[in-house]
């Protein structure tokens, strides 16, 4: 005996409100989702391709059925079979059968027909019935009872990228060490500093390596705390957030069993209407991925630039050879690391805007777009991801620096006589720099020459600490050490509290 | 006797690096500002256009001048003549001798120069000088003291902004409570909700305009946490943030002075090389303007949707007429004040992006493009505004609903039939849905007509409380009121802390 | 014997500047593909994605194999074999050895090495050598010979649109011919047109249809020409354009081959230093694919628009039913192709801006983002073209009208009375529009009953000719026929050149 | 006897749809241009900041009024009237009179009406009636007549782009020339070309100057023939394209009278319904706005790197000093002039972006975004013509060299080897680069130590042209000179037509 809807040809028929269609028989996605398949053949990429995207509408999936359960509206024997065959799915199985195409018209319906068909197939054969058997257990009626996919859908995006920050946290962190490690072995070597492309006054290289890991590391604070709005979910919404049909009590229990299952401490939005069209979390989360690409496409810009030459460049640091340059010029080798990552920033701008336009395009009670959005967020966290580690492990970790470059244009270097100013005076500084620019001889020479300061006391001004830190040097030749606290007037820490009264204010957010 | 500079032409004569220039006798402004008014003949919007860019740069200047001299390096005179002069500009004075142009090159430079000549020009009156004598009182060493551009220009943008979006947050909270009065007043009318544009299930208009509402506040709480970035400042930072020639205890002292000012609760950053060349809180902040475009113009899209007719359209509310529509076709009335937030909404789209591309074209140790990224955050906020309060104002305030095409929608509607599946059965209600398409009868006469439901009962489960909220409906006629509170799983308010462990977490940030 | 590099463990042994690496022994590629592979994982989209790209690429090479060849600096038995291994490479072979991602660093010198290896050892085995073999033919020294990836790249990605955007120029006129038969279908059928939303004047549904039609139609024009600035290329400008060790013939015999092999009519820039670092073709062609996204976009939401409803919405067409809509709503059908066109304009925008920041990343003789930028605007074309067959057949040839709600819009709307001015006068039409405004009452009734106008008199103004184009319709009650020829002043075929004195003008470019 | 409307208080009564409302006495706007004035507060940016978009508006005006007057539908001396009160507008009069926001609802309407009443109002004092006797003449009525804002904006706007693009492109060439001067001037100084800005191959500065002025010539090309777009227009579409109560005559009239009056060869729309709503003209010509913003912005940035320096920096090139650098940093001069100029492109790029938002967002039958799209490109074109004369003048018109830097670069060069490798092999010029790179002496000294070249042999291949252009060098030490004519297979002017068969094209579209 064969099984319902099975048929001679290795298919079995399916039936929905269009009519019947066969299906091939070992398939676990059933007929909505061949229709999505055929319909939606725009950019070959599948939902497959996104594991944590599969896991994630599993995982909300199995927090319906549990609250559905508890709420006795599924019964034991059904709710054994589909927990199981989540817990299966969450565990990799089966993610070849996820195969709508990203991009997908009817607001993520394909996608969650997808799971429901998936996951109701396998349930079926748990229970030892056959694939498409849905009189038994049925993808709708049971998998995505009390749901819509106005509710699944949005949570499952959210929880997604819940699932797939992380690891680019984990790469800017690791990318924030390595600079961080660089800036620690290079604290000591001095270089100029350059405002505009042009000379300016010195610093450390340690100073410019921490100041990369810095302004990574504020986005690395910013992306979680960004990260914080998908917490606030909609499950329960169903249609257009009134929670038509549904049982009062399913919101907050269906949330706590996602909560529960997942460890992110999701809540219910306060406004479920508001909260089922509304896409500004995506459009705030997406636009710290391009301020991270920003900055990233900065840091790469100013890597190559201060690895140019090796003859007619700035030449201060080497990049580590990673292939060879051009095949038509003997001994060239390229910055393909940075470059490769501006080019990832540049995507992940463009990602952003494809993101406006569609949170832009929303109406009513409805976002439609969201597949879209979806799909750029995701992608830009993992091209950003992998352009993370690339970027540390490829090129940074393995920077060196050229110091005879570096002495020689702090030698050479007019900059130099802003730490001079305190002591000799503007007008005299200014003569000196004069000079110096003319002649092309350095500033210790001539102000030497001029009689101007001993040596010692040049070489005071000169050092290190004096021209990278605030230092008060006076005319009487006297260096007053930070001898007294700081006013506590105002710091980083701690807001002035004493004699200027301020507002009472909350921490800073960063 | 004549002035040094005066000449018998009403100019005076002044000097710089470049040679003597001839400034206008009345001009408060000096030879650098006229340079650059000069150079940067470009948009034609100058400072002045600003106030706020006025008042804070003053803020800045005169907080420095305060630092200085509790420091010591100001003497009393100098610092009485420039206190003083800050006062009056900040209280409105001399605005129009802020000339330069908002898009310079100079990394701001010119704007530091403007401010810098105009506060030392008044000072020198007030202490009895002409202006031009600047051997009496000089724009650089003393009114520039111990700051550098690179530190001065960030701070007072970051200030501006400060000063300036407090407008646009009370705006928004304008538009917030006139559309929650309205959701107020039309809290009982119901309507046919929508997705994908496609009729879907019931809703109130309360609801709607409370959505509406909702998702303008969280743009206002995002908005009011976002500009705390810019409470982190690199006073002190001087040329490259390394505070060279600076007096160790100026950048917490300057930062007081700032925060006492202004009663922001600035605080230095710690690290102020990164913070002399980082733009992050303006794509931030810029971003968050966009968010805020994309959700004001999403709401404009609906408004102009919903008034679509009056015949031949949606027709469910009226905004108000201001203006006549078109001349060729009488009676016509647009809504115009919809498609001109729309509009704004764009504006500051496109501005988000040139912020976006001057942010990555920093380099190095400064980036240079702050006035372009300072003048499209201003003009959005600034327009932004004005946007708002007009939508309150001119339209939302003056909405009213047409009841009866309301209600006519709700009548023949076929999505009312949702509400009966979980009593009647998905299969008789699939039934009901497709007579009722393909007659144009109402889903309430076929019920009848079948014997499905009585009256009571259809009415009970066509009640607006049961169509626009969690409800429990079941075949045995019981409709179970929330008689037990529903399990303390997850709210808005507490995360599940009973049977489901949940792991520790801070408050939600939005 | 084993063959020099084999190993024992089915790898190779080769060698570039940084040293031995061991190649899968199957593999045709080679060591720096290898590499090239190691350093750019980001998108996992590898060239073999894009079987255009690797015919372009092959036929550059072939075509720079035959001018090397008539030149004299490539032996018979040599370009024998690398010609042939073209030839297979051309017609579908060896695609899967294209490993390299889309996104890499290096200008695309990974991309020009992954071509050169696979053809070297594909000319290798023709030669009865073995792969690895290079010092019978080497990648660099005889298959790139006479190249640099700075000419062969640029080169390369134009041609490949070239071959790329006929399928998109091909889909647009399906979709152009699916909407003129749909417009001629329809081309009887009145309706009320809309502006602003608001009620306007009548039209035919058939000239909505041509309307969108004629606006792709325009979009095809302007692509195709776009298309043409890729026939200008810089073969022959070797590393910057100065064409350095290169044969002077070289450039124009190079190119002329690349026109034979492919029928595209290549030229030889005029300027090859420029034409090696410009992008601007680039930059317009994906503007013009941005035009298109952003017309499809506007035709989509058009589409949504008037299928809204069935009940609460304007309900004017039906879109064929794909697949089903909501499991919670019976019977809901949402416009699930027009969404995900959308979707897909959103995409190509978003990519038009990545194109444009790569664009503007170029950096003295070289833009080293090109990568991105290919790969952009391959994208763009690829998903475009299926959007465009998809809109095309599974929603518009299927779209049907509602003609009784079509007439009652026509019949119940006010906008009609703007054909009556002419003759009832602006201040009689203003007062019938107010009272069927006010009682819902039809305009025609109206006018009747007022004894403005007889049936017959009024059934000629308000007949579809009348209304849906110019027609002078005076009070006397005549309605001239054009029966004179209108003035030849401006049509759209010839500008008037009779009294009025025109400068001469070129054909207008669209 | 006072005038109709006139009051006591120095306003007149004027009336429309919405009720009474008191003008100023001497305003020549009129009722209608007071709401939209009250109703669209947004930028402050009136009308009358833009000149031509007056003149444009007016011209459009007079060439109606001059159709309907021949078309007998306005009598000679309301004519004659409005056609003297445009000359008048045209020639610069009561410009301070169109005061509505760029930035309005309405799709124009107030922009038109503001124009109607002004018009009407000169005209009734030309007739010796006064402003505000509408009765005699009437903004609508008879100013308006036969009009639509919907035909009269769209082409009001596209006239002022005309008129308004010839400055930027007259901007450009003085750009081009400027370069092209400087191209001369440095055309026998050798550098170092850089790609990935890593050294390459010895060029002149010449190329590079000439390169620039290449890519900016394109660009003048394409806008120019964009521009052309803008000569189809839809005067006479009426409302909605369909031309509803207008003559038949009229359409063909009016545009050819617009271009008697404009010198513009403007045609009518082939389709006007197509034409009232499609703003892709608008799209393309924004987007070449873009193109030309992304290559004026890399040649600044191109312009800023190589003035890098004075000590630190590659210093090439140095840009005239226009303005003292910093105040902290005696003697810097910075490039404000190309920071000034890459701001500009940014700003350019975020309208374009604003335009495209603005054009997606169009429905139906008409874009009712142009106003906002009108602003973005007037704006763009206004500040990149400024932007461009600015450079030329301050920045490029002064650039000197530092040849002493240019010949050491080259000295030191390692690029230089590659001129040898068709002569010494790529082997033994890979040895040398090594070497040098090693030891940073120069290549020239390290080939004759090795006895590779002898000096005069050296001295040939290392000669500007042999390494500035194509060139066969050989090992047999021939150095042939082009003696044959290069096959004419493919050059710019003409494509081969000789052995290669190629399909027949036209001329290229650059």
């Amino acid at each position: 005996m064969t099984s319902p809807g099975a048929t001679s040809t290795g298919t079995r028929r399916e039936h929905d409100l269009l009519g019947d269609r066969d299906v091939p028989a070992d398939a676990y996605y059933g007929v909505q989702t061949l229709r999505a398949n055929e319909n939606f053949h725009i950019t070959g990429v599948q939902l497959q391709h996104f594991p944590r995207m599969i896991e994630a509408l599993t995982q909300v999936k199995r927090a319906a059925a549990r609250a559905n359960h508890r709420l006795g509206a599924l019964d034991d024997e059904r709710f054994a079979a589909i927990d199981r065959a989540c817990e299966e799915i969450i565990g990799g199985a089966l993610h070849e059968h996820f195969i709508v195409d990203m991009i997908q018209g009817g607001a993520g319906t394909s996608t969650n027909m997808n799971a429901n068909e998936v996951i109701a197939n396998r349930a079926l054969e748990i229970l030892g019935h056959e694939k498409g058997q849905y009189d038994r257990l049925h993808p709708n009626n049971h998998v995505n009872l009390g749901q819509s996919t106005n509710d699944v859908y949005p949570t499952a995006i959210r929880l997604t990228i819940m699932l797939s920050f992380p690891a680019l946290a984990e790469a800017m962190d690791h990318l924030i060490s390595t600079l961080r490690a660089k800036g620690e072995e290079f604290s000591s070597v001095l270089k100029m500093g350059r405002t505009q492309l042009q000379d300016a006054v010195p610093m450390t290289v340690g100073q410019e390596f921490h100041a990369w890991a810095t302004t990574i590391e504020e986005d690395v604070q910013r992306l979680t705390r960004t990260a914080t709005l998908f917490q606030e979910i909609n499950l329960g919404a169903t249609a257009i957030g009134t929670g038509i049909t549904s049982d009062p009590r399913y919101a907050a229990m269906a949330t706590a069993e996602l909560a529960e299952l997942t460890g992110v401490p999701f809540v219910v939005s306060a406004d479920l209407v508001e909260a089922t069209s509304d896409t500004g979390a995506f459009v705030t989360f997406s636009g710290i991925l391009k301020r991270i690409a920003v900055k990233i496409s900065k840091i790469c810009n100013d890597l190559r630039l201060l690895s140019s030459g090796p003859r007619a460049g700035l030449h201060e640091i080497n990049l580590p050879a990673v292939q060879p340059g051009s095949s038509i010029m003997p001994g060239k080798v390229n910055p393909v690391i940075p470059e490769v990552v501006n080019q990832v920033a540049y995507e992940v701008i463009g990602n952003d805007l494809s993101v406006t336009f569609a949170a832009e395009g929303g109406q009513l009670q409805l976002n439609v777009f969201e597949p879209v959005i979806a799909f750029n967020i995701l992608e830009s966290t993992q091209i950003m991801t992998r352009a993370m580690n690339t970027l540390a492990d490829r090129c940074v970790a393995g920077i060196t620096l050229n110091e005879e470059v570096l002495e020689d244009y702090l030698h050479r270097s007019i900059g130099v006589v802003t730490a001079l100013v305190p002591v000799i005076g503007y007008a005299a500084a200014t003569e000196v720099a004069e000079e110096a620019l003319a002649t092309g001889r350095p500033v210790r020479d001539l102000v030497l020459e001029r009689g101007l300061l001993d040596e010692d006391r040049l070489a005071g001004l000169l050092s290190p600490a004096s021209m990278t830190s605030p230092h008060r040097a006076t005319a009487t030749g006297t260096i007053p050490a930070l001898d007294e606290e700081p006013e506590p007037a105002a710091a980083t820490e701690q807001p002035d509290s004493g004699e200027v009264a301020l507002p009472p204010t909350e921490r800073l957010d960063f």
